[in-house]
């Protein structure tokens, strides 16, 4: 991680450590680094680098843009972006697949898509890799929850399993045959057994 | 794990495996089984066995029971139990430490505490141990809230953060500072740095 090891000063550090100089960074400083590979997030005064991407994991943030898009794209109504980064509330994520309503997608001024994206998504999901604290990643949906993100999906490859978030951060845990909540306006209808099953290819 | 390996199938499998003989479980069955150390589970169909006590897991059990009983029982409002299996809707669970309002504490006639639980508790507590799943003890919780269950905490001590869930299934991340939620009428004020500051003995 090199400096990211250096500027991850946790809460209590701060605290106790009172004759070291705190290596803290700001949400303004963090964004002036260049970026990483994988991208690093900051959430909360912390940074974190995300995992690398692997085979399920990549599979299924290409068949969420892929199928989410083949329904919100000719109806106009959303759009499915894979790893862009959201900088919005104080916080910098870049969620494995973001969606946003059209109208919330900035543009610049010839029309074309921007590139900062300095607003949350309607939409957020995450995907689980192996090993990656499962508490960041809900962390990350529920700044989203609590910042006006509808929805937001964490997929658990180990468990077969996918939490939800919904407002108020209520959260759900669906497994087999249970129907996925879905965006509002974008006609899908997905079980998490047939989410599982893109993997079987 | 021996026996728990061969009834611990999962759903998918019973519907791919057609041909193989089914080795599922009911929850009664479940229960005629003899207790297993450490203990183990049945919740959704499945069987889990609990990890192995670690250092920080039962230092954050013995205080948590001592301090919820030092303010709870002698103003007969509730009483925290370690380790105590509870058999409700469908599972039995036996959390790191649950917390009965006293009028719901089970009695046999002679008025003392009865050895069987069949009921939700009031305030359950997980403890995350290392390499345990997240989702599955996050899942214990999930049932506890949707059949009746006030509070519920889930210590994360790899990310010095708790995660409570309440009524409806809504959940809090909460770290450093943040209050904790109390079971109501229980007059004990923590925060989530007070509850890691117990391992420092």
């Amino acid at each position: 991680m090199g400096i990211l090891d250096k500027i991850d000063v946790r809460e209590e550090e701060r605290e106790t450590i009172v004759t070291t100089v705190v290596k803290s960074i700001t949400l303004e400083k963090f964004l002036q680094l260049p970026e990483t590979e994988p991208a690093s997030e900051y959430i909360d005064g912390e940074v974190y680098q995300k995992p690398m991407l692997q085979g399920e994991h990549s599979r299924f943030q290409g068949k969420l843009v892929t199928t989410i898009n083949e329904v919100a794209e000719p109806q106009k109504i959303a759009l499915a972006l894979p790893e862009l980064r959201c900088t919005f509330s104080g916080a910098t994520i870049v969620p494995d697949v973001t969606v946003f309503l059209r109208q919330r997608i900035p543009r610049i001024e010839s029309g074309r898509i921007a590139n900062r994206f300095e607003s949350h998504p309607d939409w957020a999901i995450e995907i689980l890799s192996p090993n990656q604290s499962q508490t960041k990643v809900l962390r990350n949906l529920l700044h989203c929850s609590k910042n006006g993100t509808e929805l937001g999906w964490l997929i658990l490859p180990e468990e077969d399993s996918i939490l939800t978030v919904h407002s108020n951060q209520r959260i759900q845990l669906l497994a087999g045959i249970d129907p996925l909540p879905i965006l509002s306006n974008i006609h899908l209808s997905l079980t998490v057994e047939q989410v599982f099953r893109w993997l079987n290819i």
